[in-house]
């Protein structure tokens, strides 16, 4: 095998192939797509889909002259293999190696970034534009997943594409699955023109026809399998009422076909769309069997799709599990309890919750902004809506939490996972802004737990708190502490102190409390003493704690898996002074800068957020108490 | 005059009059209007547009049982007569006085407030599965513009309705406007509706057979009209799409058809949509000749529409206008500047900008997340987007600040108008919280200016600089400096020094600058010397210059018009501690509360944001200082 894929180094060589020759390098693309990801984990489902989409867009333009925007951009591995990174794929989200998105700075052929969904219609609009307005020829091409669709930065985009261009092609890849199955009236919209008997009968002849008569008649065929259907349902008249004209639906693993498509289309002078039909996970029978666990995962068994040797601690759960648990029992015992995801059940765990609240559960798509305010809704009718949004996503309803929920007073609860740095997924899907920009905002109650027992209590807490919750935990497992069987309501706005000492105070939030013993037991043995906290709020802070140990020890430490920039050490820093403290402050949290992708573990290391790399920020601050003691002595 | 509408306590009252004396009332309301905005200054002409559907709904519906929601809620001044709250109409926008937006906590008939644009459709939807989980009857009607569809959380939650409610009343009041005229796909697809020939008669039509057949024929007419239309262009196909049950188009000053309407649709079990035709400014020439001017505007003279007495400072710009200016000047000596705007050309000035360099304008509508996506994508390209958004409307755009922006470094630039707080708008339109958000984020530069001269300054630093810029500038005018003739390079992340001194340094932050003054000539009253620096960048903050007063000052100030959680001073906080330097910073800023509307010298007052409150605020640093200098002599 691998005898064409291995002669890639460039779209150039992909052009230099004949149409058999790259039908036979797609079977290897799959092939070293499903060995590849075995081994290193990621989206295998989305990449297997789009093999033929790829081909055919790289056979037929040009990059980089020509643009690619891929929507969210996890399905761009295919794209890297033939870009001149085929022999680095094995690397990829590998600490060091190629990112598992676009990324403009690791090649030119990464026009556009992208980990969140609905973007690629905008970005791509701006560059046809900008193509325009410098007199320049090249194409832009947009690929977007059906669930983009669901997403209201899609339709602000399609609301100004006919009026700023003329030159812009879209693909539709359409498998009717985001992350999980796709939702609301535009899946339903798409699955009507794709199950529709006539359309479906002339997409079949435009395959053979195309085989006798060439590519003038994949044009022909695609105007009459539009005609024929707009009496009956309209298939397209949503994108042609947007001014985009559409074509299909065609057969997206059709390679032929699609060539002589794109071919086609790049000749309009228009704006048009192509509705591509994809199967999610093709070429492997495991991700089509479970293509929900096959969109995105960690390394499995190439052969049987099941783990590979080592997995997570025998029996853990993880945070988002815990935090689907405790929401089941919560909604058992108050009927006022909903929950809400934006196209995430499974990776927020809400598909746990699903089965027991059917009623009570609402995947609103990938609508993040639409969520919050539907939240906002239900909570002025006296439900306690849930929100499980990652810390990352959550940025995309920022103003609906200021203006619908904070402003209004409202007591809704949002659950942030994947709060502090994501690991593999980098800079896209690392959570490090919420304290920031949370804590800004009138009347929001932000807490941490320290583990899996705490998150529990927090929830309960947010449950009978009168008005707006953050809750942010971190992704996968946490210290594994049981959770009680009944949770405890938490004072809001009080710190537990779990360690007491005089010299140090150690404020430690939520995974970073382990650090902060670290450091306290590090301190021991160099001769201080030092208490460490749980805060657990980011906001309120427990000023009454920080004025307790402010007034008698020589040096606060703050350990957050956040941005420094106006994060929890930052709100620590604003109550010393308040209080007319002059203890310093020692702040561990991230710097003023992306952190790539990588490991958690290595990139504290790294960064300095570790108890040892605090112990030497805090070293000056040791040694002046140090000679203060002497001097009393 | 003011026979019926002085008797309306509640919306009761409304249901008591027959239909001749509700058409007089209309006339009645639309002179209150009039006369009232004319001496408080308001949303004049999209509540003129709205008289008979406000007065149709209250007739037909009965809140508080029911629901209203009104996008963006600025049309809700006949509303507010209509419930409760006509004695005080006069006080509407004035400090204690009704809020001009819906207001939760003003009256138990404004269920659901806003101020910010597409929100109104998710918050109904919310409310209405809230309804039928509750088992409840009540009716839930959302009234939006036409505008409210070129922002795509509308498109989110019309994705959703059908599949979640059969139950929602949503009211497209199409004027053709939003604040300007309204852009893109569509508003050319309404006005394609509007002005089909066969439902312009069948619509005429449908106001003579009612009064001849009464309430079924309307049912009649409506689907009629549709039916006939739909194989010509589909009108309300693209609802019918998503899933909503298409009405329309109506009159939408015709109370006889609007009330026997509303009746027909609130017995349907489906989810709905009443496409009336309203003309904004109704019934006041001045209005109808100038809609722009006529959407929102100060006093003016109630007979001529005219300025009323007093008006801005003779001959003195806005900082909205000086930015415009610049942006010309900017743009006619680099071809790759282009200027955008979310539907707001008026309000940011960008229409003065227009007439000069029209190919390099783009209004994208309501669309605040696809205008910074879409300057991103032009980025790329090597054009240099200035985005003028709102302080308070970027926040809708954070996300993509964050991931499209920031992380690709992209040379974009944001022009954020009404930073700071804007008064009379009230809470949904202060621009409080842009440095704790904005300065979380790695590669942002924030910059605040404090007069229009830098302004002008600024804006050409950012068209030098290689990398994302947010520039905040407050509503209405500044302190009157000239602008000079070129423009200058400002050092990034260097402050002024404005006045040197050695006991206090004051920052005073933007339009806080002469209150930092002021502060220092206080001090100087007291023996105190008083250094007042212009800090010019919230990110970077110049730490020489924090290190350089820090070491020899006894105190730091700081003044901004941002809330203190996060603000500016916190990040000066973060520098003195980074710094090791042991002096204390006295903070001024807005409180950890939603301020309410009112006159800004009033509420800075109130709130402590004066030389006078900081100066009380430093006495304790002050008495210590002094007492340390008596025990050196």
């Amino acid at each position: 095998m691998s005898n064409f894929l291995d002669t890639i180094q460039s779209p150039a060589d992909v052009k230099r192939l004949t149409i058999p020759q790259l039908t036979q390098m797609a079977e290897e693309i799959r092939e070293r797509l499903i060995l590849g990801v075995a081994k290193t984990g990621g989206h295998i489902g989305p990449n297997l889909g789009v093999v033929e989409l790829t081909l055919a867009m790289h056979y037929v333009f040009d990059t980089p002259r020509d643009s690619f925007v891929f929507d969210v951009s996890h399905q761009a591995y295919v794209h890297k293999m033939l870009t001149g990174r085929n022999d680095r794929f094995e690397t990829i989200r590998q600490p060091g190696g190629l990112n598992g998105f676009m990324l403009r700075t690791e090649s030119e052929h990464d026009s556009y970034g992208a980990g969140h969904a609905g973007t690629a219609l905008s970005a791509a609009l701006g560059m046809a534009v900008a193509r325009d307005m410098s007199g320049g020829s090249e194409h832009v091409v947009a690929l977007c997943g059906d669930a983009a669709f669901t997403n209201g930065i899609s339709f602000e985009a399609m609301n100004n594409i006919a009026a700023q261009t003329k030159r812009l092609i879209v693909v539709l890849n359409d498998n009717a699955w985001s992350i999980d199955k796709n939702v609301g009236a535009i899946a339903e919209y798409f699955h009507k023109i794709v199950t529709n008997p006539t359309i479906a009968g002339l997409h079949d002849r435009a395959a053979g026809l195309l085989e006798r008569f060439g590519g003038k008649t994949v044009r022909h065929v695609a105007r009459k399998a539009e005609e024929a259907a707009k009496g009956l349902i309209g298939p397209g008249m949503l994108f042609e009422e947007f001014g985009l004209s559409y074509y299909g639906p065609l057969d997206g693993h059709n390679l032929p076909l699609l060539i002589e498509t794109f071919r086609f289309l790049k000749r309009q002078n228009k704006p048009v769309l192509l509705h591509a039909i994809t199967q999610k996970g093709r070429g492997f029978q495991p991700a089509l069997e479970h293509q929900k666990k096959f969109h995105g995962l960690g390394p499995y068994d190439p052969h049987t799709g099941g783990p590979p040797g080592e997995t997570k601690p025998a029996g853990q759960k993880t945070y988002s599990e815990i935090f689907a648990e405790s929401l089941v029992k919560l909604a058992d015992g108050n009927d006022k309890v909903v929950a809400i995801t934006a196209a995430m059940p499974n990776g927020t765990a809400l598909d746990l919750f699903r089965p027991h609240h059917p009623k009570r559960y609402f995947d609103v798509g990938i609508a993040e902004e639409h969520a919050v305010i539907f939240a906002a809704g239900m909570a002025t009718k006296g439900y306690k809506p849930f929100c499980a949004i990652y810390s990352t996503f959550l940025q995309r309803a920022f103003d609906q939490v200021v203006h619908d929920v904070c402003l209004q007073n409202l007591p809704v609860v949002f659950c942030m996972d994947r709060g502090g740095l994501s690991g593999d997924d980098g800079p896209t899907h690392h959570g490090l802004f919420d304290i920031s920009y949370l804590r800004s905002v009138p009347n929001i109650v932000h807490m941490v737990p320290k583990d899996e027992d705490e998150l529990a209590d927090m929830m309960y807490t947010a449950l009978l708190h009168d008005g707006p919750v953050a809750i942010r935990y971190p992704r996968g497992t946490g210290p594994g502490t049981p959770v009680k069987q009944r949770p405890a309501a938490l004072a809001i706005g009080v710190a537990e102190v779990v360690r007491d000492g005089h010299d140090v105070a150690i404020w430690g939030l939520g995974a970073m409390l382990p650090e902060a013993m670290r450091l306290a037991k590090l301190l021991e043995r160099e001769g201080f003493s030092a208490a460490v906290i749980n805060p657990r709020f980011a906001k309120p802070i427990d000023r009454e704690r920080v004025a307790e140990f402010g007034l008698h020890c020589g040096l606060l430490v703050t350990f957050e898996d956040h941005v420094l920039a106006g994060g929890f050490g930052s709100a620590v820093l604003e109550a010393v002074n308040d209080l007319e403290l002059a203890v310093p402050v020692v702040r561990v949290g991230w710097p003023d800068q992306f952190i790539e992708h990588g490991k958690v573990e290595a990139l504290r290391q790294k960064y300095g957020l570790t108890a040892e790399a605090a112990l030497e920020k805090a070293r000056p601050y040791l040694a002046a108490m140090e000679s203060r003691r002497m001097a009393v002595r």
